[in-house]
């Protein structure tokens, strides 16, 4: 049955890779609208759903993320219209030139093929990332977390209902969602060519580990500030609340301040009296302990640690060059920032921090799909290698070469 | 001690990922160098190796491929020089934009980080591996084939002996050519980022499926000509020859000839003169010995087989749409070719056939970095993801994301 879920996707690939960017917008166009159509059973089946979870004693931010209403079912279809209006990166030249043979090579972007896509309790991304793959003229293959099986079905359905019956099979959810259904797409040699697991860290460790296709990881952000000698103090301290206090649970938010220790006594004081009066938590190191006594002090399991709480760990650093070497350490490549009025120290920064994203004077959250430009994500990968930072249409898509001659030979 | 070597490696980047464009041409001039200054010592450690592989009964082609002559070894050199040449990818803004809250966002090149290389019997791989991988900001930990073991150490040495020190560990031989050390490699998550096998399909999938870090996968060309119905008789002939006979025994030669029934009796009979007064073997469908009667009749393991040989096999389709079957079917997505006079048709077969490298009316063979304008390559792709077709210094690269601001925060 796994098999054959996988042979129709290919199959759709094969109308949908060749498909017009028009037709593909109406299409999506469609799937909008019939999200709002079958709104009364989605939201039926979604009422289902949490009062399951509920019953079961989940946690209350879990039950909230598993949630729809109209509101948000209405959110979701906004989404759907927005990647829509999003350009089509496929047929997009890369590279375009000739060789002194006469040959004209071109490289073009071309859809990936089938991808699958592993996620927990949210509903919205079911049709969020069968939007996008769609548009990216690629079949996906979602298989959903159990918790938001009835929601999902009927979701998957508006949306395969409103396309056109050559390419439904580019949509298709899975309705085993137990870890059988993980590693049969884990091992889908050749049947997937990409998956993307989204969710806690066992999960995508579990994938990674038992995967024989490709598969790019989202893992988690420990992300920091390192607020430089000199820094504005204002600017900082602004930095470090909208970093953290913002919305302390997701993968983009401040978990780490460092800050130097030429200036510490200026610049942390200030930045803790505010995080403390925001309803945080500091968990500092000794000579942060000494200038902030509200702060708790740090066990050394607080570096390194997404707290994804109102919690932040802070360190005073020995200058740009201590700083750096705590994010080596320490870092998850995920985001990086530093508050810095220095050019020279802001370019070190730059270039030497090896992560999917480094900020200069602004606050961790902005490492965001819709933030840097690209309209919707798929996720943010955190692995290094086909794409890195937040994933839109791009990159979905692979390449392809293209050689036009006249008859050219190479003997 | 092989996490040792990856530790190394991983320092090395740190520093090389940093290096000017002109530090790292500067040490690959100097590597190039050396090669002519160990050359004694390293044709001697080759002719030790191959003595060893003819006693041990190993095919000539084989002991060709590990042979090293001082002019063999002086191509070698100047690759190296070649690669020193080529434009540095590190720090290349990929995209640059401006957001409306005045974030600049860009996206830059930067090393991909530790590769490893695993290959066989080829010696020059040891030095233009290193070469290609060091250039791109990258270390790469090299596992050549037990049969040319001395000789790989000795160009290692040479290579690493004129690397500046704190970046010479940025090319590594292992000593260890066992299977052993090739899940090793397949293992090390989190210290390989990249791991690239090249050479035969057992030992590709053997990594495959051991593999917990990403691969990139050079799997076999099975490559196809189709000659449509109007098609130049004299360059349909001319692109079959050069594909099949100017190197039968490489990925990007021809293995299946494709002809239109509707002109085959004007094309074909031709077609397999040429190839037959090469030396070439043709196998084809009924309709093919009906035009051809010196073709031996095919059996149906001849279509989709990498013959590397002076064999080809044939057959005579319906049309363009016969061909896109076939090619759908039996090819490996390496190299697909047409020969046509037909517009319309060229832009189907270059949309429609999913391959990394389309051909309108030109050899196969060109399907390769040198000739596509890349300089060297460390391969040619037919995984999907993060690259197709011939791998240079570009392929070798990952992004990261670069977010200058002045203060802005996302609440």
């Amino acid at each position: 049955m796994f098999p054959e879920t996988c042979a129709r996707a290919r199959r759709a690939t094969q109308k949908l890779a060749v498909a017009s960017t028009e037709d593909k917008r109406a299409a999506l166009r469609r799937c909008a609208a019939a999200l709002g159509e079958h709104a009364e059973r989605i939201l039926a089946e979604n009422a289902r759903d949490v009062s399951d979870a509920r019953a079961r004693g989940t946690k209350d931010a879990l039950v909230d993320r598993l949630t729809l209403d109209a509101k948000r079912l209405d959110a979701v279809a906004r989404a759907v219209v927005a990647i829509a209006g999003q350009d089509d990166p496929v047929g997009e030249v890369i590279e375009d030139r000739s060789r002194p043979n006469g040959l004209r090579v071109r490289r073009v972007r071309v859809p990936l093929g089938v991808i699958g896509m592993i996620y927990e309790a949210r509903p919205n991304v079911t049709a969020e990332a069968a939007a996008l793959c769609f548009m990216a003229g690629n079949a996906v293959i979602l298989r959903g977390g159990s918790d938001a099986l009835r929601t999902n079905v009927a979701i998957a359905e508006a949306v395969r209902g409103a396309l056109p019956e050559d390419v439904r099979d580019a949509v298709q959810l899975l309705a085993d969602t137990s870890r059988d259904s993980v590693l049969q797409m884990a091992r889908a040699e050749g049947a997937i060519d990409l998956l993307i697991p989204r969710g806690g860290e066992a999960l995508i460790r579990f994938v990674t580990e038992n995967a024989r296709v490709p598969v790019v990881q989202h893992y988690k952000g420990v992300c920091h500030m390192f607020v430089d000698a000199g820094a504005d103090v204002a600017m900082a301290t602004r930095l470090a609340v909208d970093g953290k206090l913002s919305r302390p649970g997701v993968c983009n938010a401040l978990e780490c301040l460092l800050v130097d220790a030429a200036d510490a006594a200026r610049l942390l004081p200030p930045i803790a009296r505010a995080l403390l009066e925001g309803g945080c938590e500091l968990r500092g190191c000794e000579r942060t302990v000494a200038l902030v006594p509200e702060a708790k002090p740090a066990s050394p399991g607080d570096y390194g640690f997404e707290f994804l709480d109102r919690i932040v760990a802070v360190r005073v650093v020995d200058g740009l060059d201590g700083a750096l070497e705590h994010v080596r350490r320490y870092g998850s490549g995920h985001t990086e920032a530093i508050c810095t009025g220095d050019a020279a120290r802001a370019e070190r920064f730059r270039r030497e921090v090896d992560a999917a994203c480094v900020v200069v004077n602004a606050s961790t959250r902005f490492h965001d799909g819709g933030e840097l430009g690209l309209g919707a994500e798929i996720g943010i990968a955190t692995s290094r290698l086909h794409w890195r930072g937040p994933m839109g249409l791009e990159a979905l898509t692979t390449m392809k070469w293209i050689v036009d001659g006249e008859g050219q030979i190479r003997a």
